[in-house]
């Protein structure tokens, strides 16, 4: 089963689906191998990494470059968090083939202006656009795909203080347009709102939270709501980094060395081993072999 | 004073000037925060974070994409890990010519055969290429050059299993084409063939060390040999990552949620205020009252 | 003199210059030898070459790559038509640096908004920012600016069907914002319109016209109007392009061969030329020697 | 059909098919259009219209960056030109990776040593890897395809002086690797030693031909030798556009504008047309119209 159709019954399952955020290679490759079901290739994290405010600093081709390192990086599927898909329909359109170019599994499009403002910005301006606007986005990304790669909408209704209704009226007709899934965000710090959000849909299209404000939100408390079939920690493993680089570098400049540190850092071994190194040096080995051992003459050369 | 000039100093004066490995504009960004001097940017740690093996499977122009954002992170000097400059004297000469552009303060080349295998990964094998090829890339370097880039030749020589007079003569007849410093690496676990190098070397050329393999050569030790201008930890940063990622989404697999871990992260504010979120806004709102505060009609105009 | 002090001579100067557009870096280069005095960095040209639409459809980033390209091969200035900015101030930021870090001479924006059409597509919506949105813009380009790269402020008014008063207005409202120079862009078939815009025109900043629509408008009728310091032969080269390759695709087709056509095609050896694949021989020769010469060991080596 | 499978088919018919040398999106659409069936992504054209010498000077990624713009760009099968794979095995491998997500229908790599320098470039090194090395990449290639993108081997025996006799012996041992397909190259000025080595051919594997210094071998003349199903027209198209650019660069040079020339101009609509220009604007829209038509609230909504 390819990648695109393994979310999609990640999607389709009652049972509710775990991914996390990453930005790179190694970060997705850390989350596949801790045996989460999905990478989601997160916007604050690729711009996070790269030093730059998540407001559509990089280009929408930076991005394809960050998401296709992720899942060639991993065998399970990544989504790709693409904001307003950068631009209108023939910005998306060209978005979402390059996506699937890349083996991505499904793509994550928001009803925002462009550029945006991160979604948890305190004080940012979050502009949405119309719900005609939005969903021709819909219809293009999902026209555009040749591979079925999944359209996820993301309302950002809530985001910008509008009702739980609006919420409502914005994910049915993003529905309607064609999305595979509506994610529904919220800045609140209790999961008060998503609740009614949650209560109140009445569609069949599975829904997609993101618990970063309301942790509390545990998968043990989402289960009781089966519309909810994918959450997703967006963030996380960019600040666990941040804080434990910030950690490990007071202690070299402290210390003056790695001597005290090296114990609390994986070996260069484990690197090696999360690069692949050992199997590429059997790789190479294994095709120098190859490459001579000669069969013998074909008889028609022979002839 | 620029980047380059700023490298240069470091070079020439008898302090001991400390850079540190990283892989992106936000792990950079986090060693200038913590009061490193400098920034390096390493092939095993790009490599790494792309999850691939640090065998020349990341092409230059990835390289120096990954140095741009590095080094458009901070104000301090960055020092590029490039290889064995990823070919011969005309890629190298281009590599310069890239690097330079992109504001990079140093590039370090060594004396091993395209493709390479890391210096550390066990049983790999390390060719040596002559001296007079590797002179004839330094020249290439140098004379590529149009602001000042360092060039810091890195002998490969003990690395490769040769003596200690090997490096010594290659390191000398690589100072006599041109480069600025030598880097001398070695694999032993404890620092007896570094030291037997740095006190047979003659030269005024500063000496760089990278003590990964021989931790205990510390700071302090290390300032014993005013030979040695520059330390760099050159891995640190992605071995604390590995760790603290993995532990991070062990304990979000095993909770069920972010709730427990939130208090070990930096909160989403630290994110903004490394990315410079609130720098940007201020920026934008500044521009829009800008555009908006028209001058007086000029006379000529109303004339 | 560095290219961004050339291109800011030229507009100062009384004398016309004259830039023509290209796309890669041959394009440039044979502008370069025919004596232009610059390149006009098309984004028309560029898309076409990229067989793409001319309405924001590659990125800011691909932009910037091909206008790299267009830099590193010529010795004369190179402006960029960068459209709209890709966005709004914190994007024109971001292209400022890159395309300065590239060592572009000079920028042209234009007031649309984003994404684009074509200015001279037939049928095409041609929306206009307001005045003080477009001069937040200029504002951010030149503040983002370290090298005296020049800003070229392109009105599309009259694109967009407004007056000449209209353009006279934003143009003159662009200029108080910083503008170096004033693009300003006219369809119709004729020059009428542009000469009443530059007879009005009481600024003393230079003006650029492209005289694609009304090519009557030769160098003979432009120098009538010392207010005009350039003109931009904006798409020519890619429409002798297409009619050329077609044609001799057409007749190995035809011929079943090369063999008939190859009189009317440059030779082999010219397009070596042209790469400059002797200088790169002689180059890699010269390092090859300079390589294998070794000094007299140093006085303090054998001390 | 996919274009792999397409290709495949046209080595396998006895018909012989034409490809013709493109080197960007542009190119690639007008080789399309003048009824040829596939797309040979040349190294020297694309090197050339960087103005780089066609020495390994661009990268990796950025030959398939351009690959994949022609790719993009046509319905017919892309073949690109990838020189000796760039590296060894590892980077063969990844090379095909990249190429098949880019949609490539084949490869063609060569028994050359890394850096390369062009075939045909008076007094130029020819440096041949050893048949077991060479081998050794052409399983490599044929293992990491997971698409069926066909592996081209290209010997170099002849342009690298050596004996008919073993250019059949290498491109023997690379059929007897996996090699789709023999590409067997000359320099001569004559088809003789093409024919001496296509005569004395004895496997089934197809034979592919570049008559650009044997321009007299035209089709009429290959189809005397079943063997030969692929001509190449590698550098016509590149040849042609230096041709027509300096002959309007002088037009306009010498006429002071662009009256003269735009008669043997293709008009701008010409223009927006091989761009899909109009089929944007439509699909524009379409997608806005279908934005905008909701359909009726869904039942379940209003229950």
């Amino acid at each position: 089963m390819d990648k695109a159709a393994a979310l999609r019954e990640m999607l389709a399952t009652p049972q509710l689906t775990r991914l996390v955020g990453a930005h790179n290679g190694l970060t997705a490759r850390l989350v596949e191998l801790e045996g989460f079901q999905g990478v989601w290739a997160s916007s604050l994290e690729v711009s996070a990494s790269h030093a730059v405010p998540d407001a559509n600093i990089l280009t929408m081709t930076e991005y394809v470059d960050a998401a296709r390192n992720m899942n060639d990086s991993v065998a399970i599927p990544v989504v790709v968090d693409a904001d307003q898909g950068y631009g209108g329909v023939a910005q998306v359109a060209r978005l979402v083939r390059m996506l699937e170019d890349a083996g991505i599994a499904g793509v994550a499009i928001e009803d925002k202006s462009f550029p945006k403002a991160n979604s948890l910005l305190p004080g940012a301006r979050q502009e949405l656009v119309s719900i005609p606007e939005f969903r021709a986005k819909i219809m293009a990304a999902r026209d555009a795909g040749r591979t079925g790669m999944a359209v996820i909408a993301r309302t950002e209704a809530l985001i910008a203080g509008r009702s739980v209704a609006e919420a409502l009226e914005r994910a049915s007709a993003y529905v309607d347009a064609g999305a595979d899934a509506i994610l529904i965000h919220s800045r609140a710090s209790t999961p008060v709102e998503i609740v009614q959000f949650v209560c109140q849909w009445r569609s069949a299209a599975p829904l997609v939270v993101v618990p970063t404000s309301y942790p509390s939100f545990t998968e043990e408390a989402i289960r009781r709501y089966p519309a909810i079939r994918m959450v997703i920690y967006a963030n996380a493993v960019i600040r666990a980094i941040i804080s434990s680089v910030r950690s490990a570098l007071k202690e070299i400049g402290a210390s003056g060395g790695i001597e005290t540190i090296s114990p609390r850092l994986v070996s260069l071994e484990e690197v090696f081993r999360l690069q692949g190194a050992a199997e590429l040096a059997a790789w190479e080995d294994r095709y120098e072999r190859e490459g001579a051992r000669m069969t013998e003459p074909a008889p028609e050369r022979t002839a």
